[in-house]
C-alpha cells in the first residue's frame, strides 16, 4: 500500500484530503501554517503517525510564509508555529513529539550554521528524516505484525490505522498488507467507527485496494459478530500509550477490548514509539479530545436528531493495559507486563522481543 | 407520552412515517395490503408491539380492499393477507402472534354470525381490543419498570422502545415516563444505534418532548460512558424471547449487556407477554432478519463506503438470558431463572412478582 497521505514536493506540503474519501482521492496543498492547522483539526489529515510528520513539515511552511529575515527570527518562527499547532488536537502524542523534535533540531542546527538557508535545509532535512523513519517503523511493525495473523483468520480492526494514518503503510493495517503480500488469507472486519466513519471510508477504501476480503460491519455489530466465531483477533492502532501500556485510541476501542476479552479473543495494539508517552505514568492522564455534538448530529449533511440534543462526543477512550494482549512497535511485540517491557525499549533501545 | 404511531379513524389505517422523523412527524394512510407491508419492511411503522398493532389492522385494510362477497371469501382474504404479512419482517414475534390472533378471530367470529358485516365488524373490534390490551400492557410495564429508577440514575438505552414503537407509551420508555411523571430526576443516555438512527431520530425526540434530561451517545460510546460511572442501568425493549429468556432485540443490545457486566451494572429488558415465544427453548433458534448493506453504506444520503464493499448488516442480535437482570412485563418483572419464571407467567396467568 503505497498510498502517501502527506507528500512534501519543492519545497511545499500536500496531502490527500481526508474527508473526501471514498468519494474522491483529491490531492491539496497546504500553503500556510493556517491551512497546516485547520487540516489537522477537521481531520483532512488524521492519524497519530501522519499528524506528526504533517506537524514536522507544518513548521517548514511557516518559514516560508513568514521568510524570517535572520536565524534569531527564524526560531522565533519555529517556536510560534509549533506553539499554534500543539493547539491542533489534544490527544496523539505524536504531534508534540514531531514539533518537540523539530524545536530541538532548529537550536541544534542555529549552533552548527550560520547561513539562515543551510539552517532551513538541515530543518527540512529532519522533517524528510523524520517521515522516512516513520515509515520504516510501518514497515517493521507490519513484518512484526503479520507473525499474529495466522492463515484463515478473521481479523476485526476499528477506525483507520492504515498508510492514511501514518506516512506509508500504516501501523494495525501494515500487518494486514503483510501477511496478504506473504499470500495468507484472511478477511478482516472493520467497524464503521461513528461519528466520522473512518472504518467505513478510509480503512474499508485501502483494504479493497489491496486486494483484501474485507466485511464492513457497525460499530454495534462487532459484539455479534465476535459470538458468531468469526473473528480470532482484534488489532488497532494507537493515539497515545502511557508508561503502564493504558492505551487511548479512536472512541469504541476501549469496548471492542472488553468485548474482545469476554469472547476470549486477543487483542492487540499496534503503534510507533513515537506514540508512546513515557511521562505519563497510565492513561488517565492521557487528555481526551471532546469533538463538536454536530459530528453525530449532522455528520453527513442530514440532521439525523432532533434539534438542540445534547450530545456526548469524545473522540477518544482509553483501553487499560490489562485488556491487551500485546503492542506491536517498530522494536518487536512487546507483551506483559508493560511497565517494564516499556521501559526497557526506551532505556535500552534492545530488541525487546 | 400520548403518541400513536398507528391510528385506526374511520375505517381507515393511518400510521405516523418513522422514516421522516425527526424532522418531519407525518401521518400517512395506508390504503391497501402491499402499502401495510411495505410500511413494515422499509421501518415506517416500526417497534414490535407496534408491527403487531398495524399488521392486526392490516388484515381490516385487506378486507376493506378486496371486497369479498361472502364470509368464506372473507375467510380466504384475511388467511391472504396474513401470509402476505408474515413475510415482511421475521424477528418480531408480535407481528405473527397478532395475525394468528386475528386469523382465530376471524374462525370463532364465522361460527357466531351469519352476517358478513357483523362479522367485519366483530374483526374491526378484535383489532382495536388488540391495541388497546398494547396499551395497557405498556401502561403496567411502565409502573413496574419505573421501580427500577432510582433518582438521580443515569440510564442507557438502545434503539426506541419508547410510543412509537408501540401502540402508546412504549417499554423501556414507558418506564422512564413514568419515573418522570413521579418527580425522579435522571438522565438517559441514547445510543444513536446504527444503521437506521432510531436512538437518535426516535428515541431522543420522545424523550425531549417528553422533557426529560437526554444525551445522545454514538453507540461505539457506551462503554466509555459505563466506565465513567454514567450509567446505572441498562434498559432496552425486545424483539422475541425464548422460553429460557434469551432476547432478540437491535443489533447491538447483546454487546451492550456483555459490556453492562463487565462494568457491574444490571441490564434491563421491558417487552410485553406478545413478545414472548414460549414455543422457541432458547434463543439460538431466532431468526434474524439480514438487511441490506446500503442501509450501512448510503443511510445518510451520501455514500459513506467504498462501491462494492461487502457489509453484513444483521438487524437484530440475541442475548443470553445470563446476561439479564430482569425482564418487565404486564405481570411483574421476571427474574432469573427465567425458564421457570416464564412457564409460570403463561401456564398461571398469575402475578408473578
Amino acid at each position: 500500500m503505497h498510498l502517501t497521505p502527506v507528500t512534501w514536493r519543492d519545497g511545499q506540503l500536500f496531502i490527500i484530503d481526508q474527508t473526501l474519501l471514498p468519494s474522491e482521492c483529491r490531492e491539496i496543498r497546504l500553503p500556510s501554517l493556517e491551512s497546516v492547522r485547520e487540516a489537522i483539526c477537521a481531520l483532512r489529515v488524521r492519524g497519530a503517525p501522519a499528524i506528526g510528520v504533517c506537524a514536522a513539515f507544518g513548521v517548514l511552511v511557516a518559514l516560508e510564509e513568514m521568510r524570517p529575515a535572520d536565524m534569531a527570527a527564524g526560531l522565533q518562527v519555529v517556536d510560534a508555529a509549533a506553539d499554534r499547532l500543539e493547539t491542533s488536537r489534544p490527544t496523539a502524542v505524536n504531534l508534540f513529539w514531531a514539533l518537540r523534535r523539530m524545536r530541538q533540531a532548529a537550536r541544534a542546527f542555529a549552533g552548527q550554521t550560520g547561513s539562515l538557508r543551510d539552517w532551513r535545509d538541515r530543518l527540512e532535512h529532519e522533517a524528510c528524516a523524520l517521515r522516512d523513519e516513520d515509515t520504516v517503523c510501518c514497515q517493521k511493525i507490519g513484518d512484526y505484525g503479520a507473525t499474529l495473523i495466522p492463515d484463515g483468520a478473521g481479523v476485526l480492526t476499528h477506525c483507520n490505522a492504515g498508510a492514511l494514518a501514518t506516512s506509508a503503510y500504516g501501523t494495525a493495517l501494515a500487518a494486514l498488507y503483510r501477511a496478504h503480500e506473504s499470500g495468507r488469507a484472511f478477511r478482516v472486519y472493520v467497524d464503521e467507527t461513528r461519528p466520522l466513519l473512518q472504518g467505513a471510508r478510509l480503512t474499508a477504501w485501502e483494504l479493497l485496494q489491496a486486494g483484501i476480503d474485507v466485511t464492513l460491519i457497525c460499530d454495534n455489530t462487532a459484539a455479534q459478530v465476535m459470538r458468531e466465531g468469526r473473528v480470532h483477533l482484534v488489532i488497532t492502532g494507537a493515539d497515545r500509550i502511557a508508561a503502564n501500556g493504558d492505551t487511548a485510541n479512536k472512541i469504541g476501542t476501549y469496548g471492542l477490548a472488553v468485548l474482545a476479552h469476554a469472547h476470549g479473543i486477543p487483542f492487540y495494539v499496534a503503534a510507533p514509539l513515537s506514540t508512546f508517552d513515557v511521562d505519563l505514568p497510565h492513561g488517565d492522564r492521557i487528555p481526551i479530545e471532546q469533538r463538536p455534538g454536530e459530528e453525530v448530529t449532522r455528520a453527513f449533511g442530514r440532521l439525523t436528531a432532533p434539534e438542540g440534543v445534547a450530545v456526548y462526543n469524545p473522540a477518544f477512550d482509553v483501553t487499560p493495559a490489562r485488556l491487551i494482549a500485546g503492542i506491536v512497535t517498530e522494536r518487536g511485540i512487546l507483551k506483559p507486563p508493560y511497565e517494564e517491557a516499556i521501559r526497557n525499549c526506551f532505556e535500552n533501545h534492545a530488541e525487546p522481543t
